[in-house]
């Protein structure tokens, strides 16, 4: 069998890193198909990991196993997890870094990793990426029963942290967003997701406002093209989120717009 | 059969975008081997994504499926082809980042992709490459005949775009061409092929002198020591154009030089 | 069989560079393995990648095959080789990037790659990790066997640098080092190896004293965390080094530190 199996991490490209994870993974099951999913996370920015690994897990075929590795309490007293959720399975410090993932029904089960007789020998103090985490993904792409990787652990325990929800105000027909990410292209993707949307269409002679940083956009297209280039637009994104983009430009440099900003959409008078 | 699957994008490392495409595939085609070409095209640079796809498709056995996703274009009504070129397979936007490959005569045939049944459901507004093109991708890896993909294109409807091309004067013993890239190492590729230089070469007594940003360098090398550190060559590069370099530096930092500026090369005494 | 190659290089990702590498490779040698280890070498870094192959390599499976094009000598009479260590095979130029495997007492043979009708036609003047190295790898992991890739070298005629060896008075109680690298994360990597403490640590009533760009750090500690965020620490990485850190920040850019820096241990009363 040809398992997949993922990695995450706060590595960058400029070291040996996420490269020598990959050797001890081989090691161990040299059929795996291992994806570099993202090395780019910033620095020990969990928030950010924990976003991107909601956002693309899905894409991959159940089974999959998913390292996360941003890590900065490693060698501390902090937990290593494995944890079972919608058919997939992921590797990472108890650190909130897989919260995202704990708020949907999908979750079955949570174990703490201490199988140590799969961990390299010895364990250093500053990688256990390397030292736990890759070998024991290893181990489970190669046939491993994950109620052996160690005692479950109670879900209520594991640490999560809460992403901002936006306001929605259906009878004044108002959403209240915030940016929450600003990917390579510059486009700046909200916390209102489409659903939400549903509850300012219901009068067709009135249409959607946006409005960013005191700039209003009119509507929300279908693609990038709706807008001349340069030009602002609104649009739903490829994770199903509202996202404001500049066509053909960087929507975060146009606007001097990021995380943390307010997004506020409201139905006007059609005209 | 284990099929070769690459990948051209301007999506940079930062997102989950380019391992979402890979998730995909390996869904669909687990025995595929998914190679990263270039994921650092400059954002909607499609001039530059269809050179290097031309570069570099070659080396790869026939039979290869190449992804080149910059689409600027993506949501609008441009269409998304199949390519068939020297036994090679190219998936792309019809935004002309294929059409290096128009002009040799190894195209075969084009289709329009439009087997809607393959796409991802549904498909997004903003991520062609992951709902459709990925999909299509990993079926072709499967066995999919390509004239299920869609209905044949004619050729000559496809989008294209000219590249600059030299100025030569056999008679005059000199040619007139330009800087098409700069690579990671600064090294300034011409539009100039080696087998242009025939004509400069017919006399055993003159040898060429290659001027830019009114820096003249003499003669062209067979090696960057050819040059003490720090100093100015030419050189034919690997992929066969009129390079210039500095040993050990960056040509482009150091002239102050890019792409549209002018190399002229002629043939002088030689003493 | 599954062979594992794994890359190092100067080549950075913004070209077709790295990707032609594998579509050369798998060409050959379709079942292989490739990994990159790190593209990111400084462009001419024939040190750093030297101190990256040689952290790297181990993690690996015995067999790997490992490739390092750092490569400055390109098209001179500079020699290619295939060296035996530990195990494992190194292609690389013979400008001393392999040199930090050549104290170790596993070497066994090396090569100087000759075997013509295995490069691609014709050789290029400036990328014969594509035109050489890929194919001679490609057909190590088919099976080739090592001795019929050239003639036997000389061990004692391969390039090779030295890296600085701290100097440790145990009389005294005093390491000095220097910095020899500095990595994502902007922690800083000593010369100092884990076990040249031991001559420091004798006496229990003292504690090592860790001084770099006159500040003083107390003592070595088992995590990041063991430090207050910003604050710095000193660690054993997990190279086996001891290692500058800052928890949750970068030392780097904090002391404004980097390789060649100067970093004394003594022993001091314990308070």
């Amino acid at each position: 069998m040809n398992k997949i199996i993922t990695l995450t991490t706060d590595f960058g490209l400029s070291d040996e890193y996420a490269g020598v994870m990959k050797g001890v993974i081989l090691a161990r099951a040299p059929a795996a198909t291992i994806v570099d999913l993202c090395h780019a996370v910033p620095r020990q920015d969990i928030v950010k990991a924990a976003l991107l690994i909601k956002s693309a897990y899905a894409f991959f075929p159940k089974g999959t196993i998913h390292l996360v590795v941003v890590d900065p309490g490693v060698g501390s007293e902090r937990r290593l997890i494995l944890l079972l959720a919608d058919g997939h399975m992921f590797l990472a410090p108890d650190n909130g870094v897989l919260s995202q993932l704990l708020d949907t029904d999908t979750v079955t089960v949570a174990y703490e990793i201490q199988c140590k007789h799969y961990f390299l020998s010895p364990v250093s103090r500053t990688f256990h990426g390397r030292d736990i985490l890759a070998p024991i993904a290893a181990h489970l792409a190669a046939g491993l029963d994950p109620a052996e990787t160690g005692p479950l652990i109670h879900l209520g325990t594991l640490q999560r942290f809460a992403v901002a929800e936006p306001h929605i105000d259906a009878g004044q027909g108002k959403i209240s967003g915030k940016i929450i990410s600003r990917d390579h292209f510059g486009n700046l993707q909200t916390n209102i997701e489409e659903k939400s949307l549903k509850a300012l269409r219901s009068k067709t002679d009135r249409r959607i406002q946006v409005t960013i940083k005191e700039r209003v956009i009119s509507g929300i297209q279908d693609s990038y093209e709706a807008a001349a280039p340069g030009n602002l637009i609104a649009i739903i994104n490829s994770r199903g989120f509202l996202e404001i983009a500049v066509n053909q430009g960087d929507a975060g440099a146009f606007l001097g717009a990021g995380p943390g900003d307010t997004v506020v959409l409201k139905m006007v008078r059609a005209q």
